[in-house]
């Protein structure tokens, strides 16, 4: 099985592409199998990310629609970002509720680990479940204030249908989420 | 709503890195409020992206283990990949399928499309459904020979258990998979 296998062996790395938010290295591989490649993948330094499936009350969840560059459009998902340095996970959640959509969460657990396209980028994201919210703001960094979306859990497959609700994470989230109320009753 | 509001003016662009595969670009924007900034993005010419749940029989979904080069792991996900230039997103879905499993499959039925991380990216990938699978391989660029793990469909809770199967686009594919046979018992 790959997965006791020896990992390729790194022969070296270097920086090939830099700008303002990304950078970019090549890697030089040998695989076990003796075959030689030169991949490249994102550096990151990223202390995670973290993305919040926040309960207004016990069916309905709060959802945001933001811009988005890499689209150039209006997206829907959950309220995210990344986590600060010296901070916790849970404590960058709570944060994010409070720039995102103006509530702090009394009650924080976590759901689901999720890593996205690991080809090319070490990019880990915890997914939580915030309860028993009260409204508490913080200024986020936002050009514009994020439209609100409230939505049903169990209207989860209108969720689905919406074009504007496609990211990965976001169905993975709202999937994994379904799954475990569905699991406790 | 924001859902119909005018999406920001951009009021320039230009590449502000280049590697082998990747560009970057930056984007000058100016809000609907008149905020501006200016945002990074990744330039994509691709057609897309595929990923599919190949079933070996009713119950039985084939997975592939990989090496990853943005985590340096071998991780656990469907196959899947990028749809060539000419080509229709359920040719290369049978395509990946002979490549990275060795299986033709004589049905292929769309399941669900994603989008990952758009505020940075234009990825737009189709999850497809193989059915009625036969012998058939066509060779891959892969270095090594990807390991193919059977997982019943039933046990999908060990694949979420799993430390290697977490990335974002194979869990909403198993999790949208998984509700769409529960609706349809």
């Amino acid at each position: 099985m790959t997965k006791d296998k020896a990992l390729p062996k790194i022969n070296g790395r270097k920086e090939v592409a830099r700008s303002r938010i990304f950078a970019i290295e090549s890697v030089d591989l040998t695989f076990s199998n003796g075959e030689t490649r030169v991949y490249e993948r994102m550096m990151g330094k990223s202390k995670g990310a973290v993305m919040v499936i926040p309960m207004l009350d016990d069916e309905t969840m709060l959802l945001v629609r933001e811009y988005c560059g890499g689209t150039h459009s209006y997206e829907l998902g959950f309220p995210k970002g990344l986590v600060d340095e010296g901070e916790q996970a849970v404590e960058a959640a709570n944060r994010e509720l409070k720039e995102e959509i103006h509530y702090g969460a009394r009650s924080i657990e976590k759901l689901h680990s999720l890593s996205m396209a690991p080809a090319f980028f070490d990019a880990h994201m915890d997914i939580f479940v915030a309860n028993n919210l009260y409204p508490e703001s913080l200024p986020g960094d936002e050009p514009e204030p994020l439209e609100i979306v409230p939505w049903k859990v169990s209207d989860y497959h209108s969720l689905l249908a919406q074009p504007d609700f496609k990211e990965a994470r976001s169905i993975a989230a709202l999937m994994l989420f379904v799954d475990s109320q569905k699991e406790s009753t």
